[in-house]
C-alpha cells in the first residue's frame, strides 16, 4: 500500500480523476514497481487512502482491465496482468464472473480465421495502396460482388450481379429496407416469436406489425394467408432456415406457398439467412430465394455467424424494383461498407479459403448441435418442454404453465448462467414461459457440465417459485 | 482475332455469359497468351465474331478492367495490363475519362497514411487474436472512446467518456438522430446551402426543413431567430466550420448566438465537424461544442476528410438526455462500427501518429489553399462571382444572373471536367446560378492547370449560351 499512497492526482487539472489514476497505476506496472500477479488494493481501500470518489477508483480499475494491465479474481480481488499481448477484452468483463453463456450467438473467436483474414489483409494494402482505404462506391467492391454472384450460384441461386448490393451485416440491411419501402401505418408481418432487431427496425418507421406464430414446418400459412388479404402488408419477414429463436426450418411446401402469397398479394418477403452455410447433419437446406420465380424475395446474408461478426459485412439480393431506392437508402445510412474489409473477403473467397472454413466450423457445429440434443434427452427435467430444432444453436424451451421466463432469465443471471427470456423476441414484450438457449459460443468440453448446471438451477427455480407462490398466498390470507 | 474466335460460350450454362467471356480473356491474360499492352477487340468486333450481345462484352471488359486486367486508351481501345499488383480501381473509371475532378472531397489516396495503418493492423491481430473480429459493444471499443476524450482536451472540448459514442461516419450519426428524434411534421433548420445527405436524412424521416442564408459570418441570426420563435424546430443542423460548400466558418459572436438560441427555445444543434482540425493560415478556429455549456450541441465528427474515408469511423459527443436512445439507434442500424478498425484506430491515437498526420496534410492543404486563392484571383473572368472562403478545399461562385449552373455542369463534364451545381445543396432542387469548386484531390502540380481550364471552359459556356439565347429568340420570331 506505500507505492499507492504515493499517487498524486490534482483535482483542478482538466483531465478527469478516474484517468489521471489510470494514468499513474499504468504506470507503476509499465515500470516493474507493480509485479506481476500482484494484487491490487481494494476498491474501498484505495478510495480511502487517496480520498477520493469510490467509483473513480472503479473507473480507472475497470479501464485498467479493459485494456489488459489488470484481471479480476472472482470474489478474491484486482491482479496485476504482465502477460502483454494477451486476449483481454473489454466485451469480456462480464464473462469473467459468467459461467456459461448461453446468449451469445457467435462462434468462439478462436474459430475465426484470423491468420488468412491477416495475411490478406497485407497483400490487399501492398497491391492497392491507398486506394485500398478510399470512398467505395455505395452499392459495393465490384469483385466482391462478382465473387458473391459465384458464391451463390453454389446454394443454387442465380441473380444478375446488379441485384447484389454489399451492407454492413444483415441488420442494416432490414434498416434499410425499412427506411426505404415502409411508411407510416404500414403493415409488416413477422414471425411470432422473431427477432427483436427487425421488430425495432419496422417499428421505427410507425409499421404496424402483425405477428404470425411459427411452427415446425413453418409459418402458420392459413392465418398468414387471412392476415394478407385483410391487412395487404408490404413486407412479410421470415427466417426459413433454423429460426431464430426457435431453431425450426420450413419445409419445401410451406416455402412454395410463401411464395405464391406473396405474388398474390403484392408483398414482397424479406428472408433473413444468417446459418444456410452451416450445414447440419449433412443436409442443406435450401433458402427461399433459390425458389423464388417472380422477384418477390429481398434476401440478407449475414457473414456474422458464419464467419467473423467484426468485419460488419454482408449483402443483400435485391428485386431490380427496389435496387435504385435501397442504393440511396444505403448512401444516407452510412455512404458505404469500408471498402478495404471488401477487399480482404473479395480475396478470401477468390482464393476458395470459404470452403475450407465453412467445412471446418461445420463439424464443430454439428458436433455440438448433436451432443446438445444427447445432453438434453439425458438431463432435461420432465416439467421441461423442449421444441426440437431442426438444426443450428437455438433450442427453445418452455417453463410450466405460469412460470415467469423473465424471473428464470434473471435467477439463473445470480447464478453466473445467462439466457433469453422468450419475451425478447415478441412485438409486445409481455412475461411468457418461453426461453432460449444458445450454444454458438459454449465449448464443446464445456458442453455437458453447462447443460447439467443449467437443469440444476432451472429445477431450483421452479422450486423457489412453488415456495414463493406458497407464501405470497399465506401472506394474502394473513392480510 | 484468330485466338479470340477460339473463345467458346455455354448459353445454356448457369454462369452467366459475361462472366464465361471474362473468365477466357483473364485466362488468356493469365497464360501470356495475350501479351501486355496488346489490345484487345474493339466490342463491336468481339461481339460480332462470338455472335453475342455487346452489352455483354461491355459487361466482361468493364470487370476486367475493374480488376486491373485491362485498362482503357481514350479514343483508342482496350488494352492488356499485366503489371500486377497495381493500382486500377472500380473508382476510377470515370478518372481514365476526366482530367480535372472538382467535385471530389477526399485527399488524394497517395496521402493516406497506409504504411503506419498497416503496421498497426497486425499490430492488432497479433495482440488479439480473434477478439479483435467479434462482436463490438454498439456504444465503442472503450480505449478508443477514451483517446477520443484526450484528443479533444486538445482541442479545448472537455466531455465526459460516457458522451462519446462511435459512429460509422459522420452521415451515420446524422441518420440516427433523424431516427431518434425527427418525427413525422417536425421542423428541421438547416444552413442554406447545406449538404445533401443531411437533408436526405431528414426528409426521410418526413421533417419540414427551412433553409436559413449562410454569409461570412456564419448563419443569419435574425432571420433564424424569427424562424425558431414561431416553428419550435428539434434540431438545427450547422457545420460552423469551413461550411459545405460554401467555406465560410461562423464568427465568435455567431457561434455564442445560435448556442443562446438554442438553449432559449429548447431545440438541439447537430454540429458537423468535417474539417476542423486541419489548420488553415495557422489559426485554429473552435467548435462550436467548445462553448457549450448547456449541451445544447450534438457533435459529429467524420475522419473521412482529415484521415482515410475507408475506415467508415467517427464519433459524437451526446448530451446525456439522448445517449440511450442514440445507442438504441445504433444498435439497430448495424449493431456495431468494426471493432477491429476501432482497435487499430485508437493504437493511432494512442502512438501519437496522429499529429505528425494531420501537420503534415495541414501543410498540404494549406498550400493548395493558398495557391488556389491565388490562381483565381489571376485567372477569374470578371463576371464570375467568387465568395472567399476562411479555409478550407471549397470554393463557392456564381455565375451572371440567369445563366444555369446545371447546365454548367454538364457543358464541364463534356469536357472532362467536373464541378457541382449550387442545385445539390438545396432542398427544393432549382436551377441557381452557384456553383462550387473542391480542391480537395487535384494534385498542387495540376492546379494550376486545371483552373486555367476551368475558367477557358467557362468562358466558352459563357460565349455559347448567349449564342444559344440568341439562336432561340431569333427562332422564337420566326415561328
Amino acid at each position: 500500500m506505500d507505492i499507492f499512497s504515493k499517487i498524486i492526482l490534482d483535482k483542478d487539472k482538466n483531465k478527469p480523476i478516474y484517468i489521471q489514476l489510470y494514468n499513474e497505476i499504468r504506470n507503476m506496472i509499465d515500470k516493474d514497481i507493480l509485479n506481476s500477479n500482484g494484487k491490487l488494493p481494494s476498491i474501498r481501500e484505495l478510495s480511502k487512502l487517496l480520498r477520493i470518489n469510490s467509483s473513480t477508483v472503479v473507473n480507472a480499475y475497470r479501464l485498467l482491465e479493459e485494456e489488459g494491465y489488470v484481471y479480476k479474481k472472482l470474489g478474491s480481488g484486482t491482479y496485476v496482468n504482465k502477460i502483454y499481448p494477451q486476449k483481454k477484452d473489454q466485451n469480456n468483463d462480464i464473462s469473467l464472473d459468467i459461467l456459461y453463456d448461453f446468449t451469445n450467438i457467435t462462434s468462439n473467436s478462436d474459430l475465426f480465421p484470423v491468420n488468412d483474414f491477416k495475411r490478406l489483409m497485407n497483400k490487399v494494402v501492398d497491391r492497392d495502396g491507398g486506394i485500398a482505404f478510399d470512398y467505395q462506391d455505395s452499392k459495393g467492391y465490384l469483385p466482391l460482388r462478382n465473387a458473391i454472384v459465384c458464391y451463390l450460384e453454389e446454394l443454387g441461386i442465380q441473380v444478375p450481379l446488379e441485384s447484389i448490393q454489399i451492407i454492413s451485416g444483415a441488420q442494416q440491411g432490414i434498416d434499410i429496407i425499412s427506411k426505404t419501402i415502409v411508411d407510416y401505418g404500414d403493415t409488416v408481418i413477422t414471425e411470432s416469436p422473431t427477432y427483436s432487431g427487425a421488430l425495432y427496425s419496422f417499428k421505427s418507421r410507425s409499421a404496424k406489425i402483425v405477428e404470425i406464430p411459427v411452427d415446425r414446418d413453418g409459418i402458420d400459412l392459413i392465418n398468414l394467408e387471412q392476415k394478407i388479404k385483410i391487412l395487404r402488408p408490404k413486407i412479410i419477414y421470415v427466417m426459413p432456415i433454423y429460426q431464430n429463436p426457435t431453431g425450426f426450418s420450413y419445409s419445401e411446401e410451406t416455402k412454395i406457398s410463401i411464395l405464391k402469397l406473396a405474388e398474390k398479394y403484392d408483398a414482397y418477403i424479406i428472408e433473413d439467412d444468417y446459418i444456410s452455410d452451416i450445414i447440419f447433419n449433412n443436409q442443406r437446406l435450401k433458402p427461399l430465394k433459390s425458389l423464388d420465380e417472380n422477384n418477390r424475395v429481398i434476401y440478407l446474408k449475414s457473414f456474422s455467424k458464419s464467419f467473423m461478426p467484426g468485419i460488419r459485412l454482408g449483402f443483400a439480393i435485391l428485386p431490380i424494383s427496389l435496387q435504385h431506392k435501397f442504393l440511396l437508402g444505403k448512401q444516407f445510412s452510412d455512404i458505404s461498407t469500408s471498402g478495404f474489409i471488401q477487399r480482404v473477403f473479395a480475396l478470401y473467397l477468390k482464393e476458395g479459403l470459404w470452403k475450407d472454413h465453412i467445412q471446418k466450423i461445420s463439424n464443430i457445429y454439428n458436433d455440438k448441435y448433436n451432443l446438445t440434443k444427447e445432453y438434453i434427452k439425458k438431463y432435461k427435467p420432465v416439467y421441461l418442454r423442449y421444441y426440437r430444432p431442426s438444426g443450428g444453436f437455438n433450442f427453445w424451451f418452455s417453463l410450466p404453465d405460469g412460470y415467469s421466463s423473465q424471473r428464470l432469465e434473471s435467477y439463473l443471471k445470480n447464478n453466473k448462467i445467462l439466457i433469453y427470456s422468450g419475451s425478447r423476441f415478441y412485438n409486445d414484450i409481455y412475461d411468457i414461459e418461453y426461453f432460449r438457449i444458445n450454444i454458438a459460443s459454449i465449448n464443446k468440453t464445456n458442453l455437458e457440465k453447462g447443460i447439467i448446471r443449467l437443469f440444476e438451477l432451472i429445477d431450483q427455480f421452479i422450486k423457489d417459485e412453488k415456495n414463493r407462490i406458497i407464501n405470497s398466498s399465506i401472506n394474502n390470507i394473513g392480510l
